[in-house]
């Protein structure tokens, strides 16, 4: 599947993914767009139409063939395919994500961890505990899909800059400032707009 | 500043605070849509149009005003307003939260932590370490703006629809499940979808 799919669509991608794949593990074969429109708080026209993007085409009276369309869906996110990361900072955030179950579902394996200080992560097992002076050689030895970034907001750019500089092409970024590098992907996970955005919404 | 600001507007929002928050803390006075356009990788006639929304009006050639368009947006944004918080889950994610710094500035207090297991929180300081079934009574005598819930998704659900009943109406979910109640505002940190489009973005 070459064609581009809109950004609008990408949000939702992930969302109708992780619902079928919670469907397949109850052994649910068969799903009607009302059902998902209700899960994932989504209008079933636009559940309708963001999956016939996808190559999913519903029956009437008898819906979605589960497992067919979260393949389908599989394929497109590219979580089929293996990736290595690599976790910069190793504070509360840090340590937090080496710990991330989340990573074995989407194929991503953490390989290494850096930090200034790198005594509080020893007791981490199956990811190498490096200090940040070393991240220059072990990028070069070792060519990583991902980097982590869960440093301060004052190091975020510059320790992103380098990973860039030594050729990491995604960026998953939690330090609160927003990142972007032309020819890089970055996801900014920005837990202080989340929040105000909760507030805000909270008021009105 | 009654009139509705719509959901995409709302995503924004928060950044521009950030930034003109920024430029405030270095003493900078005035700035040009171009600037903020290029700092928050907003198109500049986007940029020019939301802080419209918000009375913010930018002169040729001399730019916005920064200390008004930042307390005309935290005013919007309502944090000038106290919230009360309380943490339920006190595992990784939970204890990077209760030491998450960015609460002050956004004027929420995380006043108590509740976990079936507390003992290994008891080195927090600030925060009442509770057990979870405590919380109906805790939150019966202490009403309580926002509940975080870092649980496990299997409980999530079920803890989200407890504190809702209890009376708390909003709620930010690091648990990796969507959570929608009526006439409750939900903010979702969903890491395991950011992960996936990240791949996703990688991939194209």
């Amino acid at each position: 599947m070459d064609k581009q799919i809109s950004e609008r669509v990408v949000e939702r991608l992930p969302k109708y993914y992780r619902y079928l794949q919670e469907l397949s593990k109850n052994q649910i074969q068969r799903v009607s767009s009302k059902t998902i429109s209700k899960a994932l708080n989504i209008t079933a026209s636009q559940v309708r139409q963001d999956l016939s993007q996808f190559g999913g085409f519903g029956q009437t009276g008898v819906g979605y063939n589960v497992e067919y369309l979260r393949d389908i869906m599989k394929d497109i996110l590219g979580i089929t395919t293996v990736h290595t990361a690599i976790v910069i900072g190793g504070g509360r955030i840090g340590q937090a994500l080496i710990s991330y179950k989340g990573f074995k579902d989407e194929n991503v394996f953490v390989k290494a961890v850096f930090d200034v200080y790198t005594d509080h992560l020893n007791s981490f097992t199956g990811v190498e505990v490096l200090n940040v002076s070393e991240l220059e050689s072990y990028l070069s030895k070792n060519p990583t899909d991902i980097a982590i970034i869960s440093v301060q907001k004052e190091q975020a750019e510059q320790v992103a800059k380098k990973v860039v500089e030594l050729g990491v092409k995604s960026i998953w970024n939690f330090a609160p400032i927003d990142l972007y590098f032309d020819g890089v992907v970055c996801e900014n996970i920005n837990m202080s707009e989340s929040l105000m955005r909760l507030i805000y919404k909270s008021k009105i």
